[in-house]
Order: C-alpha cells, then structure tokens, then sequence
C-alpha cells in the first residue's frame, strides 16, 4: 500500500507525469528537520557494491531521463484527515527500524517515460527469517514500496490490491540488491505493474513479482482533505 | 521465508507432530536472558481487544488441542552454518523494531491436529504505509510469518515459494487482527496453505492470502549442521 508525497510529486511533475494532490503543510509544527531527512542518501552503513551502483544510477540522472526520488521517515503531514488518522508519531514501515543499515537502506529512481522504477536496496542484518536469509516480509515490503511509488508515477494515490511474489532464491543479509519495477498496463482505474528483485552484482534473480493497484478516487479523496480542514 | 526455533519445537512434540530439527545450543555465550526474552507475553502497550482476544485464545489450551507458541526477536543460534551466515547481531524481521507496541504485538496458537495457526496482531505506528493505514509490505509480513509457522509445525524447516495476497479493505495503525493460517494440502515437498486477515472486532475481512512453501530437504540441512560443527 502506498500514499503520495511532495518530494515525489515535485519529481513527477519535472518528469512530465500528472501531479498527485498536494498533501503536505509547511506550517505543520512537528514537521522539523529531522522528518525532512532524506533517508535515500549514502550514509557510512553503506556497502562499497552498493555506492558503486548508487553512483551509476546517479550518473543516468544526467540527461534528465532518470530522477532520483528522496525517501523519509514520516508522511510529511500526519494529522491529514484521512480515515484511520493517527496523530502523533508514526514511521514509514520501510524506515521504521533504528539504527543505519540495520534495516533497508534504499535509493529509488524513476523514469517517467518507461513507466519504470529502479529500487537500489541493501538488506540489514534486522531483516532476518531464516538464519542468516532475509526475510519473505521484508523482501515483500521492498517490493510493494517499488510498485506503489511507481504506481503513484502513473495516477497520484493508490492502493496495492494484490501482490504476488515468487521467491526464487534466497537473499542472504547484506546483499544489495536491485530492484526494476514497471507498469505492465492500465485498465481504467487498475494498474497491473511486474518487479523483478535481482543481485546488483552477479545478477542471480532472487524474486519476481506482480502487484495489482487500484488508483483512489481523486474527487472522493479531496473531499476528505476538505473535510478535515486542509 | 521462516526457519525453525526449540521452542516451537517443543510445542509440536506435545501437539503430536514430527519435531524440526534440533538447532540450538544453550552453550553458546550470547544466548542470554534477553535473547530468551518470550515476546509473545501482553506488555503495557497491548490495548483492552488485545487482551481480551488473547485471553479468550489462552483459554482455548485449556484442553490441550490449542497450544501457544513463544516468540523470540532472534534465532537462538546465529552462528549456525546455513549459506549467508550472518554471526553478529541479527534480529528476526518481525521483532526489529525497538518499542513496546511501536511494531508488531503478536502471539501465535497451534492447532496441529487441525494443521491450523491463529495469530493475534496488534499492528503499531511504525507499520505505517497510506497516511493512519497499515504498511501492505508489513501485513506481508505477519501472513508470511503465521504461514512459515503452520509449515514449519507440518514438516520441519521450509522456504517461502510463492505468497499471493488480496488486500481488502485498508487496516488502520492500533488494529487488533485475527490471522487464521490453514494447511490446504500437501504434494511431495510442497505445501499449499492459506490465510485470513479479520479484525478481531467486528469480523472485517482485511485480506486473504494464499502461500506455497518448500520444506527444505532434512538430509540436506543435517550435513550441513554437521559441516558447521553443530
């Protein structure tokens, strides 16, 4: 499941895609600095494989066909009057974990021509199922945040539907791994997007995917932000 | 994706179902109290429907046809020798995040003669994916860990092969969820499951998922222990 954010609509406006609905408010109080850090920045956790492709999809941003999204801890505004409104503190599932690189450490970059998302990810030894191995949830979870963001590329606030992983080799902890998410075709409201999660080194395809979301209602959802005062 | 744990095994043995393998060493100097921790107990952050649920739950091992299943946040053997050994702090994924209630609260009962699990959920503010709404990647996550466990209770070690999940109706952060995993049929070394996501107030199905795990070949994994020098 995924919601919208400003950074990555400012992304996709650039891109020439429709812009979700605005849905942050500078003005909130508890909106400081630290709910501003861009989580998809190299910090000291990261492995030397996984600067090295983080600098080579870097280096396709150059031409403007690539554009590196930002990553947070926090929706930008969390008293927004959605249903299930949970003020006070909340993360995002991916970022939840404490601590670098002891969860996902992720950089996602999207090109809005191909409808397509590269997710560079290095799985954290907190991410363990079985011993030594990452996890099926978390290699789940890393997979629906690379469909939705791309979902949300196509058509602003969606909701993941279905989700169907084949687990095709295990991912020991530590791996990086990339992850090349596309949307396969629309169908009025329901986008059918494919992930494939391979090694960023050696190639091994470690999982595929495919994810069925429903793009929201952008009436019924304005309706809502109106409805509670933003 | 799930491994084994003693004391799941344990639990079998009095169920009536084959042990798992043997995996622990009460030996090992890191193994301490806090590694022994049993998570699966109410804490303060458990809200009145969680208690309430989990007492109803406990009071279904009465006869002995129910059984509770403790929970660890990790292996009690990190450095046992599967491929990828990871030794070091590791934590298992659905224990990572630290705080009472942050994360995932849960407790898992075993039915073996029904081949069934129930997992009692609380789903915290750090799972959040739409704004106030639980994380598709983290409700993955406890379907993969309640069905690894009906798996397991079947026939010993098993990996995540497929996980094919519908999602229903959005589940608000602070949700008390009922899981209720079920071995469909088995074929070889493959093992068909499924699972269903209620709110344990009200009956609102969340989600149904289907899962196919591979029981991982007993022969194999004993040479590999004995190779480690386990």
């Amino acid at each position: 499941m995924w919601g919208g954010s400003r950074a990555l609509g400012r992304a996709l406006a650039a891109g020439g895609w429709p812009r979700p609905p605005a849905r942050c408010c500078p003005h909130v109080p508890n909106v400081g600095q630290e709910r501003r850090q861009d989580l998809a920045q190299p910090n000291g956790s990261w492995s030397a494989a996984m600067r090295r492709h983080h600098q080579h999809l870097l280096a396709m941003t150059a031409t403007g066909t690539w554009v590196r999204l930002p990553s947070y801890r926090h929706h930008h505004h969390p008293t927004e009057g959605t249903p299930g409104d949970t003020p006070g503190d909340t993360r995002l599932f991916p970022h939840a974990i404490d601590g670098a690189g002891a969860g996902f450490e992720f950089a996602m970059f999207l090109n809005a021509t191909e409808r397509r998302i590269l997710c560079l990810c290095q799985t954290g030894p907190y991410l363990e199922g079985p011993p030594g191995m990452t996890h099926g949830g978390a290699i789940a979870t890393i997979i629906d945040s690379t469909l939705g963001t791309c979902a949300l590329a196509m058509a602003g606030m969606a909701m993941t539907a279905n989700l169907s992983i084949d687990y095709l080799a295990p991912i020991p902890l530590g791996t990086v791994l990339l992850l090349d998410g596309r949307t396969e075709r629309l169908e009025g409201r329901k986008m059918f997007l494919s992930c494939h999660v391979r090694a960023a080194d050696g190639d091994t395809l470690h999982a595929r995917a495919t994810g069925l979301f429903i793009r929201l209602d952008p009436t019924k959802q304005r309706v809502k932000e109106e409805g509670s005062g933003q």
